[in-house]
């Protein structure tokens, strides 16, 4: 699917549904991706986001390293390739290459994107106070993409131990509230 | 519906999914209410959480002083109620009254319990650090309830302006991650 840029504006009616999202980093031209659930938004524009990445993970030291990642947001169609990058570590397997991930080049930070998630959000790390004590970093979205289709986007949450909800109906209420 | 102690290994099960949430503070024996969204786990056990409240709502002060809320976290029923209590601000108006929220008190914390949502996150500020920069607090659940009911609990997501969607099927996958 061919990508579009998203504006800034935008990019927190990405996050604020609370997606898994698949989060690639690069380090020395070796590409890294894990499953991702702990985010928030912290301010519209510029788009301000944190995350928590378990320092257990190997994408740990990749983004420690290199402050900058892609947060990629998969459809449900994805679903066994995240539960399979999720259930994988990076450190002896070549993740990419076993979950048959297409990628591809970023337009501001090195990790690559996933060509098969309806988003990627290009992330350089603006602060890491809280990295030690919490494993939070604060990101600000520097670059955000979508991939239009036929087919409404349909995300998904994860309830823990495997069990995802799927995006069922949509309700528009008036509201004076982004 | 009578409400039932959750565990608190199983509180992260509730945020991860990234639902609209309601969050009440009480100070001075005046309660309020607001909806929030951007909120994130950090860790499972004891349950710690984060959420950004904007200084430009009237509980964020409530909240500064009694370090005290509770998270509540409605099902799509609620919908209307949200986005009333979402437009409407707690320094003129009873949003209680109003909206005809039925409250109970909680055990650990002076805020009440919304007793038409189906959870109900007991949480007491536990860092304040990132407050005046970000807006954001961090707290620990020390009580979580939930409401069992008949019918499967759907929670809503909000995707901005008032565009809500609802959770739908449910996926079940092999999964070694909590």
């Amino acid at each position: 699917m061919a990508k579009k840029s998203v504006p800034f504006s935008k990019v927190y009616q990405l996050i604020e549904p609370g997606p898994v999202t698949m989060v690639t980093t690069s380090y020395k031209g070796k590409p890294n991706v894990m499953t991702m659930s702990w985010h928030m938004m912290i301010d519209f524009e510029p788009p301000i986001l944190a995350f928590i990445m378990s320092n257990r993970n190997y994408s740990f030291e990749n983004l420690k390293k290199t402050k900058e990642c892609v947060i990629n947001i998969p459809t449900v169609e994805l679903t066994p390739k995240v539960v399979g990058v999720g259930n994988t570590t990076g450190l002896s397997v070549d993740k990419f290459e076993k979950f048959h991930l297409l990628q591809e080049k970023a337009s501001k930070v090195n990790a690559p994107l996933l060509s098969e998630c309806y988003a990627n959000l290009e992330c350089k790390v603006i602060d890491m106070k809280m990295s030690k004590k919490y494993n939070m970093f604060i990101l600000e979205v520097v670059k955000a993409w979508v991939r239009p289709s036929k087919h409404k986007p349909r995300t998904i949450h994860h309830r823990g131990n495997g069990l995802f909800v799927v995006d069922g109906k949509e309700i528009k209420l008036p509201s004076k509230k982004k």
